[in-house]
C-alpha cells in the first residue's frame, strides 16, 4: 500500500476496492485518472497491473470502464482483462457498446456468455443480433436455454415477456411455512435470487404471493394461505415494459408474478430489471421533446445523424411556414426596418412559454397525472399561468421599446403582440398534447413541431399584423 | 354482482377489484367515468354508494382519485370516505394536494397519521408544515415516534438522512441461521418489511448483508458470516437522493444500509421508496430544460408563475441580444425585407439543432455516462454530427431559396449560414452544458437560455453579415 492509500481510505467503502477515492469520485463515477491508469497499463502491455487494478471493482464500474475506454482500445482492454470481463458485465453494458463487443466475437462464446445469464438478461443481448448471428449462437446454446431464449423472443419487444425470468419460486396453497423452507434448502437447481414466493392453485394460477419476511416471521405449522397476500399486481405478459414500470412505481412491487393470456404463472419480474426502464423512460421525454432520438451517446454516428436530421428538416418546414408569414407584411419591413429586429422577440418568447407548458404537459401525462379526469381543469390552469406570464412579459418589453425606441404605439402593439403570443402558445402548449395523446399518439414525440409552428407563425402574424393595422409603417 | 360484472371480470385482475375494466382502463388510470362515479355520489350525500365502489382500491390508486378530484370537491370526498383515506393513502398523496389536504386536519389527526407511517413516509409529511404547525405536530406525537422524526429532520432535505427507515434487522457476525429465524420469529415489534439482513460488528458497523433468500435456503447450522455478502453498498446518511437513487440503479440494490459519519449502521434505505425518485430526478430534465421548475401539475398558481416568469424574462433578454444584432443590420434589410423572412430560419433550426445536442450532453451527464473520461470524445462526436446536419439542411434551404426566389446568391449564402450555424448551435450544446457541470452548476437548469442565445445571434449576424458582405442588398 502506498502512503496515499493510508491516508485516503475513508470510512465508507461502497464496493471495497481499496483504495476507494482513487477509483470513483464522490459521485460514484470512475475517476479519469483511474481510467487513464487502466489504459495505459493495458497500452505498456502490463496486463497484471490492469488486472489488479480492476480486481475487486462491481460488473457494473468495470461495464462503465469499457464504456468510457475509446473505441479503437476496447478489443485491447478486454483481452487484457479477459475472465474478469463476465456474464454480469456485459449485462450492465450500454447495448451499443455490447453489439461492437459482440461482433467481435465467436457464436460459441456468446453462448457460453447467454448461457452464464438470467433468460431477461441473454435476451438482451440476443434480441440485437443480426438474423442469421442471432441463429448461429442459438445453435450453439444448451437445449435448456435456448428453448427459453426462443420462447421469450416470441414476445413482443419491450414487453414483460422479455423482461421476465422463467425461475421463480412458486408453491400450493396448503403447504405450510415449514414445507416452503424444506424445499428450498433442498433444490440447488432453484432460482437464487427471488424476494418473493408466489402462491399458485392446482392449475398454476397466482392466487397470492408471500415476502420472504412473512415466510421467515411464521412459525413452521403456519399455512402459507393464511400469511400470503391475496391481492397483488399481476403483469399480462405483452405488457409494454412502460406500463410494466409504472404498475412497479405506482404500487412499490419488489417483484411481480407474470402471467399469459389464460392466467397461467409464466415468469417474474424484478424491481432491479424495472429500474433501468423506470430511469430510461422518464428520461426519454427530453429527448424526444428536442427531437434528438434516442439519444445514447454511444449510439452509431450516422443512427445519430438520421434521427436528427429527421427532425431538423421538420423545424425547416415550420420555420419555412412562419417565413411565409413574414414575407405578407415584406412592405411594412421595408419601411420600418426596427419591426424585423423586434418580431423575433415576440416568437421566441412565445416559444418558450410553448415549450414550458408541453414539458409539463407531456410530463404529467406519462405518469399517468393528467387524465380525462382532470384534463379540462389542467387547460384552465395553463390559461391563467399563461396570462399572468404574459401580462408580465407583455409589461416589460411595452415598457422597454417605449423608452428605448421612444415610441409609445410601438411599445403598445408589441406588448399586445406578446400578451396574446403567450396566451397562445399557453393554449397549444397543453392541447396538442392532449390531443396527440388522445389520437394515440406519443405527445412527447410530435408535439414539439407543433407547437413551434404556432408560437412562430404567430408571433409574426400577430405582432407584425397589429403593426400594420396599427399604420405604424405607414 | 351486476351483468356486467359477470361480463367484464378479466383474466388479470391487478388488484382484486371488481369489476376490474370499470375502474382502470388499459394503461392502469383510473377511468374518468369511475371518477365521476365516486364524486356523483359524495354530491349527493350518498356515502355508502361512494365507499362501497372505492372499497378495494389500493391506497395508491385512492390517492390518485383524491388528486383527480378538483380542489373544492375534495374535502367532501375525503369525509365520505373517512376511514379509507388511512396514511397508506397520505404517504402516496402528490405533495401539494397533501399539503392542501392536512392544512384542514388538526395537529392531533396528524400526529396520529404520522404514528402510523415508517419514519420516511412521517417525514415527508412533516417536513412540509409551516415551522408552528410541525411544532404542534410533533408535541402532539408519541415520544418514540418524535424522536426518531425530530432526529430525521435534522439531515439535510432530499438526503438519504431522511430517505431512511430505522427499522431494520441487523444480526452479529457469529450468528447461525437458525438464531437468525428464531430471532425473526420472536420480536413482534420488529420491522416487517425487509429484503436483507444486516450483520454487523459488535460496534455496529455492517460488515456484510445476507438476502433472505439465502437464508432460508441454508440450513440453521451455518453461520451468517459463511452467506453472507461482504461488498456492500453503503450510503452515507447526509447523501443527496439523486446520488442515492444512482447508487441502487447503478449496483441493482434492492436495499441498502445508511451509516454515520463514524461507519455506524443507523438506518435502511429499501428500493420502494427510491423509484418514485429516479423517475422524478430523470424526468426533472426536460422540465429543467425548458425552464418549467418543478413542472408539478398540482403545484399552486402563483409558484407556477414564479418559476416560469423568470425563466421567460431571462430569454427576454437573450431575445434583446439578439435584437440588437438585427439593428445592425437594419439598412441591409430597408433594402432588402426578404432577409426578414428569412433570418428566422437560420436562427429557429440553429436553436433546434442546438436543443437536440443540449438534450443529449444533459441526459449522459445525468445518468455518469459523460465524465472526464469521454467528454472530448463527445465533443468531436457532435461536431461530426452537426456537419452531417448542417451539410443536409443547408443543401435543402439553399436549393430551395435559388429555387422560389430565383437567386442562386441568396440560396448560397444562406446554406452557408446554416452550415455555420448548425455546427455552432452544435459545439454550443455541448460545451455549455459541460462547461456549467464542471463549474459546478447543474446543466439543465441553466444551459439553454446560453446555447438559444448563442444560436440566435450567431444565426442572425452570420446571416445579415453574408448577406451584407456578398452585397445583396446593396
Amino acid at each position: 500500500m502506498s502512503e496515499s492509500d493510508i491516508i485516503a481510505t475513508p470510512a465508507v467503502e461502497p464496493n471495497g476496492t481499496p483504495p476507494e477515492d482513487r477509483v470513483h469520485d464522490k459521485e460514484d463515477r470512475l475517476r479519469t485518472s483511474f481510467v487513464r491508469e487502466v489504459l495505459d497499463a493495458v497500452a505498456d502491455g502490463d496486463d497484471e497491473a490492469a488486472r489488479a487494478l480492476v480486481a475487486g471493482l462491481h460488473p457494473a464500474d468495470i461495464a462503465d470502464l469499457i464504456e468510457l475506454t475509446p473505441t479503437d482500445e476496447r478489443a485491447d482492454l478486454i483481452e487484457a482483462l479477459a475472465g474478469m470481463v463476465d456474464a454480469d458485465v456485459y449485462a450492465e453494458l450500454n447495448e451499443h457498446v455490447r453489439e461492437d463487443v459482440i461482433d467481435e466475437m465467436e457464436p460459441q462464446q456468446v453462448a457460453d456468455l447467454a448461457a452464464q445469464l438470467d433468460t431477461d438478461d441473454a435476451v438482451a443481448i440476443l434480441e440485437d443480433l443480426e438474423a442469421d448471428d442471432q441463429l448461429a449462437v442459438l445453435r450453439a446454446m444448451e437445449p435448456d436455454d435456448r428453448a427459453a431464449v426462443e420462447e421469450a423472443l416470441t414476445y413482443p419487444e419491450e414487453s414483460a415477456g422479455r423482461l421476465m425470468q422463467r425461475d421463480l419460486i412458486a408453491v400450493p396453497e396448503h403447504w405450510k411455512v415449514g414445507q416452503v423452507i424444506d424445499y428450498l434448502r433442498s433444490g440447488d437447481e432453484l432460482a437464487t435470487d427471488f424476494w418473493e414466493v408466489f402462491v399458485v392453485s392446482p392449475d398454476h394460477h397466482p392466487v397470492g404471493t408471500c415476502k420472504l419476511s412473512a415466510i421467515l416471521r411464521s412459525p413452521r405449522t403456519v399455512q402459507v394461505s393464511d400469511i400470503m397476500a391475496r391481492k397483488q399486481t399481476l403483469i399480462p405478459v405483452d405488457l409494454d415494459q412502460e406500463e410494466v414500470a409504472l404498475k412497479f412505481q405506482k404500487y412499490a412491487l419488489i417483484s411481480a408474478a407474470v402471467v399469459d393470456p389464460s392466467g397461467r404463472l409464466v415468469g417474474m419480474i424484478t424491481v432491479d430489471d424495472i429500474v433501468h426502464i423506470i430511469q430510461e423512460e422518464a428520461g426519454e421525454d427530453a429527448l424526444l421533446l428536442s427531437g434528438a432520438g434516442e439519444g445514447d451517446i454511444n449510439e452509431p454516428l450516422i443512427d445519430t445523424y438520421k434521427s436528427r436530421v429527421r427532425w431538423l428538416a421538420a423545424n425547416l418546414v415550420t420555420a419555412l411556414v412562419a417565413a411565409t408569414v413574414i414575407r405578407f407584411f415584406e412592405d411594412s419591413i421595408a419601411r420600418m426596418a426596427i419591426l424585423a429586429a423586434l418580431m423575433p422577440i415576440v416568437a421566441g418568447v412565445g416559444g418558450n412559454a410553448g415549450t414550458q407548458t408541453l414539458a409539463v404537459t407531456v410530463r404529467a401525462i406519462a405518469t399517468n397525472q393528467l387524465t380525462g379526469s382532470n384534463h379540462w381543469r389542467a387547460v384552465w390552469r395553463e390559461i391563467r399561468v399563461a396570462l399572468l406570464n404574459g401580462l408580465t412579459i407583455a409589461l416589460l418589453i411595452g415598457v422597454g421599446v417605449t423608452i428605448v425606441l421612444g415610441s409609445a404605439q410601438l411599445g403598445a402593439v408589441i406588448a399586445a403582440a406578446m400578451l396574446t403570443n403567450i396566451v397562445i402558445a399557453g393554449l397549444a402548449g397543453v392541447l396538442v398534447p392532449l390531443g396527440l395523446e388522445k389520437a394515440g399518439t406519443d405527445p412527447a414525440v410530435a408535439s414539439s413541431v407543433f407547437v413551434t409552428m404556432v408560437t412562430d407563425s404567430m408571433g409574426f402574424l400577430v405582432f407584425l399584423g397589429l403593426a400594420t393595422a396599427a399604420g405604424l409603417a405607414g
